[in-house]
């Protein structure tokens, strides 16, 4: 499936104009910010988000400025989001392209990203409806309460369900916001409104899962980072907690549930080809697909039209993707 | 005039209420940002911006609960951009008490100070009004502006404007949509809005104003700094503005204008000495009283009331106080 085929292509000029209207947030502000934000938008992405809150929207019948506008909202505070992620890892590339704390200080870096959430929460405000401007609120206490769970939490220690309350923080709660206010915005029943919501849950998840993947499977020029970096950082994915649990033998693991980590570099790399090269992957592979089989499931008794069926589309890419 | 005895008091309970809607905030998510919440809150505060909100709302008939929600969201995101400024100037004090970033990484001290934003969005978004809303963001938006162009503003560069910009965007923004905010949750017309927008707009001059005259006229030990510290800083507020504009030959005055800043530490003292026992000061507190003023006239013609009464007192308290 090409991706500027399908649910892309139906999009793209709506998503011309989210942009347009996202680099218009820095009009009137100081020059540096719009400087920041051309920056930031120029390093591309995949609108996944936006997208999504697009055909919703345009499948329920939203209002068409309205949705542009929650659009903007939505892709503005993902943004946001990461300014403040990638200056508090330190880390100094993102999808290939400099982050804005590899340039500026860390008071301008955090002031930006404290801009940028303000700036979306105008975006959601812009609106004009209670109900967004609260979920829309409410997703970033969601997303930066996961952030600190994330930074005070032990290094290497986890279990399946603080992986899936950690996903769900980090990407499923923002793609469930991202379905379930377009269709908020939209002359629809409460039940069809659930099913978006639904939708947005179970392929944020499904999303995440995949990014957690593609960090041991994905090439390195493509990711941009060393294969399995995660785990290298301590973090303990869907991959990994499936091969402690197929190979508890196996020495890397053994090392891990007795000492809670692993720290010599030679050791996490085996124990990264490792997993890369054995069932895990496809476990978790499979696990993804059953997080997109519902998502599917969700949106499967509404009317059948275009939009439903790039839904469809975009929630099966999820798991097909390479990057 | 004791500030127990005259608007505080009316709004005592309130405050309570509102300091318990606050700390609840930080229910049901990590429990160290309840204890964050709890420190933030401890170190006290005047609660200035909550209790003009407060008696504006009761003044003009705003409904109770709403109007307290509002008053929770004005000084948690009063609180919020503390948490950030404090970490961007390094203060490892405020108000006598450790800051946060004094005891916590950057990162979670950034995180902090999100998950406060996020949660005060929240609560703008409990009021139910989509203006307040739309206000309380825009208002974000102008203090984060403010905060990055002190930041990239060169040292000791300053013209007039440029203070009372900075002001506005650091004090008067949020005093303004504190008594503005209460107004548009009221059932009253636009014109009685509009007068207390002006009101706290004028106030928040003023307050500022009297922040930087304290800044070198307070007692080091109630200021909890030494005295002079935005100058020692390379902060040109008020009193200097004028000193530098009744003494062009000062030598500390002759070096600014040369230099652009005072780098020996000897000759700031010398010229915080000057200024403290200078007509600047004087002038700086008539430039204060004329905002004060304003902010007087521009209630005068609502209908004679308690609440009305205790604005007034607020506003001439803003002038009087010693800290």
């Amino acid at each position: 499936m090409s991706i500027t085929t399908s649910f892309f292509a139906i999009v793209q000029n709506d998503l011309l104009e989210v942009e347009a209207i996202i680099r218009a947030q820095a009009e009137g502000y100081h020059p540096d910010l719009g400087s920041a934000l051309d920056h930031l938008l120029s390093s591309g992405g995949k609108r996944i988000r936006p997208s999504l809150t697009l055909l919703a929207g345009r499948m329920l019948g939203a209002e068409h400025h309205r949705l542009l506008t929650l659009a903007s909202a939505i892709e503005l505070l993902h943004t946001a989001t990461l300014v403040h992620d990638d200056l508090i890892d330190g880390s100094l590339l993102r999808r290939g392209i400099s982050t804005l704390n590899a340039q500026w200080s860390p008071g301008a870096t955090v002031l930006t990203g404290d801009f940028l959430f303000a700036r979306a929460a105008e975006l959601a405000a812009d609106t004009n409806s209670v109900p967004v401007m609260k979920l829309f609120s409410h997703t970033l206490s969601e997303i930066v309460n996961g952030e600190i769970t994330q930074l005070f939490r032990s290094r290497c220690k986890l279990n399946r369900q603080d992986y899936y309350d950690r996903i769900y923080a980090k990407t499923a709660s923002l793609f469930r916001t991202s379905a379930y206010s377009a269709a908020l915005l939209s002359p629809v029943e409460q039940e069809t409104q659930d099913y978006l919501r639904q939708y947005g849950y179970e392929v944020g998840m499904a999303f995440q899962i995949m990014d957690d993947i593609l960090d041991f499977t994905g090439k390195e020029d493509v990711l941009g980072k060393p294969v399995g970096s995660d785990l290298r950082q301590g973090l303990i994915t869907l991959p990994t907690i499936y091969f402690i649990e197929n190979y508890p033998n196996d020495p890397g693991v053994v090392q891990i549930q007795a000492d809670g980590c692993l720290d010599n570099q030679t050791q996490v790399s085996r124990l990264v080809s490792a997993i890369r090269s054995s069932d895990a992957i496809d476990m978790a592979r499979a696990e993804a697909r059953r997080f997109v089989q519902r998502g599917l499931d969700a949106i499967q008794c509404l009317p059948p039209s275009t939009e439903r069926h790039l839904l469809e589309d975009l929630a099966r890419y999820i798991v097909e993707r390479d990057l």
